[in-house]
């Protein structure tokens, strides 16, 4: 038996989640889960669907994008996660998904404005959309690149990954990550949704303003302060 | 066995109700359900999955948001459902959800408009989008004040709350009631439709005009009236 | 037994085919079946869920909207449905609903624009959307002058009932019919369908074109010309 | 047992998989699929339910459109079907649907614009829409011209059918193909949800950019270069 069987069938156990939240169609998106001790991440590997997977499938990834374990070739996005293992310690696991709004306004390459609470109960600035890559990252180790991608755009906003847990990549798609694969994927699910609802509140009223400052600092604080209690 | 058992068991009946109808994602909701008599309602507790959900677990509260029952915290949205049934001694049942395109009117910042029967069914004014809170509410007891901002734009407004058994909370999310459970979830589930009605007329024809009087009198007698007969 | 236990039956499973179609929440819509030799018609009875129906519930009701059997009240819209079945002898069934999209265009008071084959392979012109009844009619006998409103909007448009099986009624929602149950309530589906077609379309291209009339005229022979042979 | 038994079991399931995937409503759409070798090509009867369908009832007809085997009528897009197996002679299977935001997008008579890298995975220009017919060939032989308007449209751009899969025909609907049924179904869906995608997108940001030429080429090479790779 494998030495990595626990994050084999957690990261398998993930991945299925993706199709019953809606979140997929056929096999566009994968979670991956690190072992940070062993330095690798067990990831879905390439173009299997959903319904054929098995925990066997998975394939073990060191945090430089080399296969250390499993037959099959991993997902062609497995460079983009290991960039953002090897960069941010505490991240435990990485999910991209094709999701179909939260990927509409990647393509539309604008940031998913805070407009409500189900936003603020998550995050309290805007989602971060990084611009599309140069066209030097595009010709060169692209999905490496990628990674880089979202690293950057984070250094230059002066964000916390450990505070905003999704970002957009213009012109292509959503990542999502978390402390573990349920949350990670929880967070590509709420993506998904918050990306839905400010699509509607724009059209329904143009003019619609960001949430209050005191109420961004509240939801912050219901979440984070000392005496944190949110949970619906 | 608790002396509660009866609203527990139905609330948890209600609450469970939600993700059927599509109205909730992840933990998003809460269904309390009170008797009047003891002063006390059953709620949801915080943060916990549907799927994990049993009628133990709900917990009790009474009318100033006090536990009085139960292993888990309850809700953070209880103390908005103390407020209402502390005030509105005719409700039996209060929901709260972030259904996406109620929520996206109350982001919005805008009422619902009445533009058909659909909507003239079940209330014969626009659905109520309070405004958001104050600095000096939101930095209070937030989730109390939510209570008072409900309370406080159905006094403005001069509407009933018998009559009328919903509300949009600016930036946030609907509130719904009734007299029991079932017509409280009920109502949440019509404004979720409605407003996504209304959503989609304002697209057909951005100058669709409101329901005329009219027909907002023959509804309301409809359902009012001495000879009250509707039903489809 | 009653001598109706077959129209009974049949009607019972038409209603039972609208949610399972998404063409209604709760109790919104309602299905009638004629039997024009008995100058009759079953149709679902007023507030049951349709979870809780069965073929014995429905109600048998006369063209002039009298109940001739039947335990329940039957549908608030029955006088509709006894209008039609008066004036249009071809009709074998009536369905009515406040499915969304189809809803939308009522609330927008528009006639839904033929824009494509989908469209032109049930009915060669737009979907009818009869305006608002008058102050008069509402106040007067209002489910009885709805019939009235649809038959009216047929004359002054020279539209032929057997040619085009449905109806928007402004501000109110859409009604359906075919020779049997089962066309009535395909069409309902069908209805549903080009009215979220045309919405999209609308907002893709504003000045997206009405099919040209040499389509028409082809979709229109395809059904119903000499050497008919439509047919997915 | 027929000769053909394989084509048209293969057939019959591939017909299946339209409704489980979304993309039909009733009897909207349809799948064939091709033996080169034979000459002949397996599609569904005119007008069957998929629930009432089964493989016994496919019809085999010849690349000119006559029927070879079967009891049934073929779907009265049979002529369409055959132009394009007899011209374009490595395609395996043809599917047509009216998907929703496809037939939209056709009905709106526009391409569907490259915006992002879920369109580039499967083709790395716009989808093309082939304008509706001259009133000459709506006349005539409706459906055969069908086919040679996809085939024109594909000339005048100077696109290879074996790298574009995918087409709109304006006011009408989309077709799409592959080398087999599997992947002629697979592209089905792939443009429903590439054209849900950029209706989204242009609704977000109506001056959102087409997707850069890099990113072009790099997805161009991912699938087709010597070293592809791609795979989810």
């Amino acid at each position: 038996m494998s030495k990595y069987q626990q994050i084999k069938q957690t990261a398998y156990e993930a991945n299925m989640q993706l199709p019953k939240l809606g979140l997929v169609l056929f096999t566009f998106g994968n979670v991956s889960l690190a072992d940070h001790k062993e330095q690798v991440f067990a990831i879905k590997p390439s173009g299997v669907p959903y319904e054929l997977l098995t925990p066997d499938d998975m394939v073990i990834v060191d945090f430089d994008g080399n296969t250390v374990e499993g037959k099959m070739r991993p997902s062609s996005d497995t460079k983009t996660h290991a960039v953002l293992y090897k960069h941010w310690p505490k991240i435990g696991s990485v999910v991209h998904t094709h999701s179909t709004y939260a990927t509409a306004w990647a393509q539309a390459q604008r940031d998913v404005p805070i407009f409500g609470t189900t936003h603020a109960d998550h995050l309290t600035v805007d989602v971060p959309c990084a611009p599309p890559m140069s066209d030097e990252m595009i010709k060169g180790n692209y999905e490496y690149e990628t990674g880089f991608q979202i690293l950057n755009c984070f250094k230059e906003r002066g964000l916390s990954y450990e505070e905003v847990e999704m970002i957009l990549v213009g012109n292509h798609a959503p990542f999502t990550w978390g402390k573990d694969a349920h949350k990670a994927v929880y967070n590509a699910a709420v993506l998904e949704e918050v990306s839905r609802m400010a699509y509607l509140t724009e059209t329904i009223n143009p003019q619609a303003p960001r949430l209050k400052d005191a109420l961004i600092r509240k939801h912050f604080e219901r979440k984070h302060g000392p005496d944190s209690y949110y949970g619906q």
